[in-house]
C-alpha cells in the first residue's frame, strides 16, 4: 500500500505555493467570494477585483483575513495566479481587456456556461469548445487551467464548515501550472485537487454543474465531487 | 440529522426490482461483462446480448452465475430493463433494429461516444447531443435513461472486489424510470443511483469518461465519482 499511496496520492510532490498571491476576479460574486474566503482562511494572500475598485474594497473589508480589493487590473497585476470567476456573459469582454496584465501569470478559469430555462440548467456551447478554451484563446501569454468548477458558493461561504468535502478537477496543458493549482486546492482543508485532462476536455467539467443542480434540487443538497481510487 | 437523511438519502423509497429480469446488449464486451457480472452476483436476472446466440450462450457460460446468453433480440424481448453497452460505432444501427422489441421497456444507455488520439479521449459530439439522446430519438415507444457511464470495467471484473467504491448518476425524463435504475444500481454493493438531471445534460456525463481516463493514465488508477453531501 505505502508505494502505491505514493504514486495515488495528489498532493505527492506538488509546489509549495503558500507564498503565491491569488487575485479573485469576479470575486465579488458568490463563488469568488466562497474562495477568495476559503483560500485566506487557509492562509494564502488574496486579492479580489471587481470592476470598480470601491466594490471590490467593501467585499474585502467584509471578508477580512487579510483580503484586498482592487481593480481587475490591478488585481490581476498583482497576482500569481488569476481565477476568473466572473459571469460567462462577460468572460470574453474581461479576459480580453486584461491580456497584458495576465500575461505569464497562471490563470484559472471556474467560470460554467449555462444557461437556464422551467426545466432547469443546461450546457451552453461556447464557440472555442468550453470557457476555459476561450480564455486560452484571449489569453495566449497566459498559462491558462481550468478547475473549481463544482463547489457550492453556499457552503464555501458557510463560516460554520470547517471542512468542504470535495475533490477539484485541474485541467491544462502546462504540467507546472496544473500541479500548481493542485496545490493551491489542497490548501483548502477538505478539497484535493485532481488532474483530469487537457483543456479540450473541459466543457463536460464545466456543464456537468448543470447535472449538480439537478441533483441539488432533487436531494435538497449542495454537491459536490469525489474522484474514487485515487 | 434523521429527517435530512431521510430525504437526502437515494436509495430511499426506490423499487423494489430485485425480481426484474436485466437485458445487456453488448454483454460480451468489457463493460457490458463487467455489469451482467455484478448484477448476476447481486441475485438479479441477467441475460446477455450479442449479435450471435452463441457468441452470447458463451460469453454467459464463462460468467456463470445464472446468466444466460441470447440474440439482441431476443434480450431485448426476454428483459423488464435494458442495458445498451455496446460500442459507440454500432450505438445507432443496433438501437433501431430493436425498437419494436424495446418498445415499454427501460432502456439504460450507458455508451460513452469518445475519440482517441495521441494526447488521449476527447469528447465526440452526437448530432442528437448524446449517445441517450439518440438513443430516445430511435426508440421512441421505450423509456430511455443513462447511468452506468463512470464505472471501470476492470474493477467490475475484478473477482477478488467484494464493492465497487463508486456513485451511478441516473437520467432520464421518467421518473419511474430513473426511480427503478437508481434501484438497479443500489443492488451492487458499494453502489448508488443518484438522479442527475434530464436527457438534455447527458452529454457531459458520457463525455467526462475523457477526464477519468486522463485521471487513470496520471495516477495509475481505475477512478470512478462520489457525489458528497446526498
Amino acid at each position: 500500500m505505502s508505494t502505491h499511496d505514493s504514486v495515488t496520492n495528489p498532493a505527492h510532490q506538488l509546489p509549495d505555493v503558500s507564498q503565491l498571491v491569488v487575485g479573485v476576479l469576479g470575486g465579488t460574486g458568490d463563488q469568488g467570494r466562497g474562495l477568495a474566503y476559503r483560500l485566506a482562511k487557509a492562509g494564502q494572500q488574496v486579492v479580489i477585483g471587481s470592476r470598480t475598485a470601491e466594490r471590490a474594497e467593501a467585499s474585502a473589508a467584509e471578508l477580512g483575513l487579510g483580503v484586498r480589493g482592487a481593480d481587475n487590473a490591478t488585481t490581476a497585476r498583482e497576482s500569481d495566479i488569476v481565477i476568473v470567476a466572473v459571469p460567462w456573459d462577460g468572460h470574453a469582454a474581461t479576459l480580453s481587456a486584461l491580456r497584458e496584465e495576465l500575461a505569464g501569470k497562471i490563470v484559472v478559469d471556474c467560470v460554467n456556461p449555462l444557461g437556464f430555462d422551467k426545466q432547469g440548467a443546461y450546457a451552453l456551447k461556447p464557440e472555442e469548445g468550453s470557457a476555459a478554451q476561450q480564455a486560452a484563446a484571449l489569453l495566449p501569454d497566459s498559462r491558462v487551467t481550468a478547475a473549481f468548477h463544482h463547489l457550492s458558493a453556499v457552503l464555501l461561504q458557510d463560516e460554520s464548515l470547517a471542512e468542504i468535502d470535495t475533490d477539484v478537477m485541474v485541467l491544462g496543458e502546462d504540467r507546472e501550472a496544473t500541479d500548481t493549482v493542485q496545490a493551491l486546492a489542497a490548501r483548502i482543508p477538505g478539497m484535493r485537487g485532481v488532474f483530469a485532462g487537457r483543456l479540450r476536455n473541459a466543457h463536460q467539467v464545466e456543464s456537468l454543474v448543470a447535472n449538480l443542480i439537478s441533483v441539488n434540487r432533487r436531494y435538497k443538497a449542495h454537491a459536490g465531487l469525489r474522484v474514487t481510487d485515487v
